[in-house]
């Protein structure tokens, strides 16, 4: 049933793009609020216009796609301001969990007292929490912890998790130093105390460092940003720390036929990482930290096998150095598992597990011993949102119900056929298919061909995210299923026949 | 009437504390939701109970003041999970601006649809703008811009706000010199494309600074943390950029009487900010920026003459380097002005000034010239929250509606009228009272007079904040009126009563 509404609709779609992209009803025939349909190529004229509006007071960072009507938006289908409704599968850059207005969450709006109070009577968190945050931690954070994290600290984003993360690495490894003078951890001499006041050494960690990873993201802000390493546009201009960037594995594909270079490309990061690690250390400004992503998204997708990771964490033990795995574009059972680290077996957990986007607001899990020693050192304001505690409670209750963590594993073997399919049919649109769950993506032969198949798709009624030079990657949300695998098997299709024939 | 009640409430209080301070019913005769009303000490056993539970989970930063039952507490009043109702002069570290479930702020969980869409759905702000945000930034931010300040870029917090602040800086920054060297601004060179990229310069601005100001609060983000300098604490065991520190003045009180002091004391400042300039030019290194709250808050509540700020903004013109006032906890008519640099009255308006704390969400207003060259150079995921932004419309509805700028005005009279009088009775406790409006503080004589002083006072019912070694700082919501005066001069001069007599 499924399959023959896809065709027909492909077939309408077909008909229609090959025509024009003006305003059409050709999409009427889908059941009302739900399916694509589309009437203006995207950005459309309402979204231009609001584009000019929003230039002038700023423009938001100038780089809008399209103005969205997220009232009228339902489940995987965002509609835009000109009336479109796209099948989305990039979810507000991964940030979406449940999609758009679904019932488990508008259902907090309407009937916890709690949700209206949280949001504008604002606890600061860290000075007077409320009475609930303790419970709610239990019922969400702490409940879905990776094994062996029993701690979490609430942030406002991911950008945020990783800066505190970073000064609890600092910390740590500032600790273990006056332990082996025989001071006590926070035992700060005079200099220490007078010298961090005019950000020098030896009280700022000046000689210290945070290890990351060519391709990785970990957010924009000056010290995430010093470990950011995915696009030159990121970081040109801004200044970084002195910290050191070791190469991540670039596997080719199929894995199956590559084994042998992949492994070989896996030994020579790892070693090069060992070295970075010893040289610091031979230098007397040891590194604190390694952050890593399971996925290296923003930098275009770049996965490595779980060998590689544990290569990671063993090193970060053998110089003492915490090991951090960002989720923040990974958690939240997107990838089959609730966090995407659970894929690789450790057999001790990381030190730090970072999460924000699909978590609805940033923090991180850590082991005890990064507690910071003393309190106020990890701190300020609002040490995240409590209303968006409420809401993550009923996604995580929503993912259990709904069995959602299965779907996630039927769509992404659906979906894997189809890009396989395709890469036979249109190689130079589809090739290095990569993913791990719904985290997904291909590349295009050129940067211009990817861009191409983005936009026609786009125009087509689906959108989908881009990253690194070539590469398309998806993210839908989690109730993202098997119909609207088909809504998207036909669409994709019919715009690479489409493309095919330009 | 006012005065009766708070004579009697007084008088019943005066018995408690010198009583004992164990449960009571002598505040029941209070009228049922309002007023003072004590239970326990504070922190009292149910607070006790969660925060050994919250220590567990990681403790939330470890620095908690006391649990709050948020759905009990209204208006000024914040109500504690051990059932004791304070007055709430320090309004969550400066962050809410009507106080505790405001009658016009659950209205708009209510009443506006979009609350809950825009709660649940949430958008990437710089990604899929709500078509609704161009007017909302109209009637919220932009409606309330500093004079000659056009645009607006929101984030979430003041860190974030700080740090991209300094981004916009820094680009502006190598724009004028690569013009200078007849190149475009954007006209990167290989060179800096390859060193950015593993956070060496010249594609990053390593030789650019940022000036911050001895005792100045801007966040404990890495970047913002390198331009903070109020405590010790806050800085120890993170590394910083090698960006300089300005003095800023610590003026003599009352300023009648120690103004030729005062005078010479900002020259110094001034000269020593010019000498910076001048030096950090003539390496080769300029300063991008110069960075100053207009009362430096978490340093002690600093103060300084309009003049001084003046000079600041003039040697940033002559250095050609960008003039940021952070206005994150003295913006929102707190002052008695929107923002408190408007007091000022500059002939040109500050090139930036950033907000968070009462305007819900972070964010800053800048001149044209700092538009970033280019998009997704200011940018992240979330951008903001869209819900803050429909209540802070709603807030700055009630400010005008209820005339909250007038009511600070008032209240400051009355309170700076008490302090004037407790300093002359009770010196030890009080003295060198400062402030603008209700960013009000003054000196206790020594550390631990200051702490006794606030430990008794939240006994006894009214939770006031502290900051510097050696104050106390007032920062009320802006509902905080007349009657609440009443409420406080009676509490207070109780309480420093009792302190004496011990």
């Amino acid at each position: 049933m499924t399959t023959r509404r896809t065709a027909v609709r492909t077939a309408i779609l077909a008909k229609q793009v090959t025509a024009s992209m003006t305003a059409t009803r050709a999409f009427a025939a889908v059941a009302p609020g739900h399916g694509i349909s589309m009437k203006t190529p995207v950005p459309g004229p309402e979204t231009m216009k609001l584009t000019e509006k929003l230039k002038v007071q700023g423009g938001m960072g100038g780089a809008t796609a399209f103005f969205g009507d997220y009232a009228a938006s339902t489940g995987c289908y965002i509609v835009d301001a000109d009336g479109n409704r796209m099948l989305d599968m990039f979810s507000q850059i991964a940030s979406l969990p449940l999609g758009y207005n679904h019932p488990a969450l508008q259902k907090v709006v309407d009937n916890d007292p709690l949700l209206g109070t949280f949001a504008h009577s604002r606890a600061a968190l860290g000075f007077v929490p409320p009475k609930e945050l303790p419970d709610l931690l239990d019922d969400t954070f702490l409940k879905v912890a990776p094994k062996g994290l029993t701690r979490v600290q609430p942030m406002l984003c991911g950008s945020s998790a990783n800066e505190n993360v970073f000064k609890a690495a600092f910390f740590r490894m500032r600790a273990m130093q006056r332990e082996a003078q025989g001071r006590g951890i926070t035992d700060f001499s005079e200099e220490e105390m007078t010298s961090c006041m005019v950000n020098q050494a030896p009280g700022c960690t000046n000689d210290l460092s945070i290890m990351s990873f060519s391709g990785g993201f970990h957010g924009r802000t000056l010290g995430a940003l010093s470990c950011t390493h995915s696009k030159e546009i990121h970081k040109i201009d801004v200044p970084a720390f002195d910290w050191p960037t070791a190469p991540f594995p670039r596997l080719k594909y199929p894995l199956a036929e590559n084994s042998e270079y992949n492994k070989a490309e896996e030994k020579r990061c790892l070693d090069e990482v060992r070295r970075i690690f010893q040289t610091r250390k031979d230098e007397g400004r040891p590194v604190a930290a390694a952050i890593v992503e399971p996925v290296l998204s923003e930098g275009g997708d770049l996965h490595a096998s779980a060998d590689f990771f544990k290569g990671i964490q063993k090193a970060c033990k053998d110089f003492n150095s915490a090991f951090v795995v960002d989720e923040v574009q990974t958690g939240v059972v997107v990838s089959g598992h609730m966090w995407a680290h659970e894929a690789w077996g450790l057999e001790e957990s990381p030190d730090f597990v970072c999460f924000s986007k699909k978590a609805l607001v940033g923090g991180y899990y850590y082991k005890d011993e990064f507690q910071p020693p003393g309190g106020a050192r990890v701190y300020n304001t609002w040490m995240g949102d409590a209303t968006k505690i409420l809401f993550f409670k009923a996604v995580l209750e929503t993912i259990e119900k709904e069995g959602l963590q299965k779907t996630v594993k039927e769509v992404t073997q659906k979906l894997n056929s189809i890009l396989v399919k395709a890469a036979s049919s249109h190689p130079q649109y589809v090739s290095n298919i990569r993913g791990q769950g719904t985290i997904m993506a291909f590349d295009a032969e050129t940067p211009a061909l990817r861009d191409q198949l983005f936009a026609q798709l786009r125009n087509n009624g689906v959108l989908v995210g881009v990253n690194g030079t070539q590469s398309i990657r998806f993210r839908p949300a989690l109730i993202f299923n098997s119909d609207h695998v088909s809504e998207f098997e036909g669409v994709f299709q019919s715009t690479l026949k489409q493309l095919a024939a330009k």
